[in-house]
């Protein structure tokens, strides 16, 4: 059971993996340190607890105490108390979810593991085989992935996570400069989906794409060069990995060329004219996924 | 060519078009008033002067005098020159694109006339035949339109008019209550595309899809439920009008019996199974545009 424990100073060190919640280069440089990530919100949190992220510590109002009860009494972390204002003092910010927790992280598979099928760990799992690496557990090896080369932006990583969730891409890969998807603002915008769908972040860019040939994987990247292959019309052969670039310059010329074949989403010849020639990385994404999956 | 006009005084009563540009109650009823919308940044408004819009005044700090110098020439409206912090202290916020214009809006065609294939005129365009209203030009009547019930987000109306363009749907239609496509941050978020695809409102919620029976237009209402047709199986006859509800709540239950057909995204079921149930209204929006126009 959780310790209740009030807190009236923000500058409290227990506190302190709750402190400057907006300052992103502040959170990259605390969260990567300490292996920690936030969850903000009651639902977002019990999806986080229910995938097996232990609670290093609970932030909450007064008011969250009764609705999160059965929570609090199956974890083992302090749970602060704290007013709204001392909330505001801590965070730099009118939390509207008025729950926040810090979770630890859990070990992620190396990018062949994932392409193996190997997923962390959930509670309920049986014992891993022997051999299995630490946390992680074998599942169905996956045969649709989303590579994601240098995406930037928190929101579009967590509503890409989103979509290739929903439309059932079995796994993402992240290139190594890509966004964490367990910064508080991805989760919050993937909508939790960041805790349902396995991932694995590559550690060398140049050779990334040799892992997806190894596993056996054809690469398709997706370009807005209306001469290529429309993305509804490529064959869908066993394991497919389809790669995606970063808001502004799309996939590097590197990728591009090493891609098995280039595929686009078909624009209007009008729209062009207009000089409306191009869809925003979450729009073009959900079309892609779509066309992945059919 | 304009009047290069300084100002010194964020209360000048000539810059009133200008004034706290986020204070989104304030903006609705003073642009309603005025009948006239804000664009931001050189690229916005040259878009918009060159669809023929208006423009009452501009508003720029000096670094902007040299690059748009052309555009200064070509318009009679006068050009309202202010420091960083008087333009800050008009707007509200520090307005990092540096140039602001207030523009005129244009008679907005009736569903029924845009449904016709009416739409408003542009610079260049001939004279109008014996009959077209004031401001109207007639084009070829839209085959592929999306038709937007109630959505409030002026991001997410930017957006989905910023997909609907790039992928070749010919028009949109807006529910009585959508958020306003010229509003500063739906302009923004669309890339321009609220300049290039013609739209109209409908006046009555109730019957407006009589509106579209009328003009033989078949209406596919999308919706989560996963019994229904998926939006790619669905016959496309000569006239097809999609239509997409709320972020909240989806179509409203008149609309979704109303329909013609329901459509759905197909989901993965083990997504649905970790609670990813659903894809945020721009992605939806993007693949079943898609789907629309394939």
């Amino acid at each position: 059971m959780a310790d209740i424990v009030p807190v009236h100073d923000p500058a409290d060190p227990r506190i302190a993996d709750f402190v400057r919640l907006r300052d992103v280069e502040l959170r990259k440089s605390l969260e990567a340190e300490h292996g920690l990530f936030i969850a903000e919100g009651e639902k977002v949190i019990r999806r986080a607890v229910a995938t097996g992220y232990p609670v290093r510590a609970l932030l909450l109002t007064a008011k969250w105490l009764e609705p999160m009860r059965d929570l609090l009494d199956a974890v083992t972390a302090p749970a602060y108390l704290v007013a709204d204002e001392v909330m505001e003092g801590i965070t730099g910010f009118t939390v509207h979810r008025g729950a926040l927790a810090s979770m630890a992280r859990k070990p992620l598979p190396s990018v062949p593991d994932l392409l193996a099928g190997l997923r962390p760990a959930v509670p309920g799992d049986p014992a891993p085989p022997p051999g299995v690496p630490a946390g992680l557990r074998p599942g169905p090896p996956p045969r649709r992935v989303v590579v994601l080369e240098d995406l930037v932006d928190h929101g579009n990583v967590g509503a890409i996570f989103r979509c290739a969730a929903a439309l059932g891409v079995d796994a993402i890969v992240l290139s190594p400069r890509c966004a964490d998807p367990l910064y508080r603002r991805a989760i919050k915008v993937s909508m939790g989906a960041v805790f349902a769908i396995p991932y694995a972040r590559m550690t060398d860019w140049y050779h990334g794409l040799a892992l997806l040939r190894d596993a056996c994987f054809r690469t398709l990247a997706l370009t807005p060069d209306q001469t290529v292959t429309p993305i509804d019309k490529v064959a869908l052969t066993d394991r497919v990995a389809l790669l995606l670039g970063s808001e502004g310059d799309g996939l590097s010329s590197r990728w591009l060329s090493e891609a098995d074949e280039r595929v686009c989403i078909p624009m209007s010849r009008d729209a062009m004219r207009m000089g409306v020639d191009s869809l925003n990385v979450v729009a073009a994404a959900a079309i892609a996924c779509h066309g992945l999956v059919r």
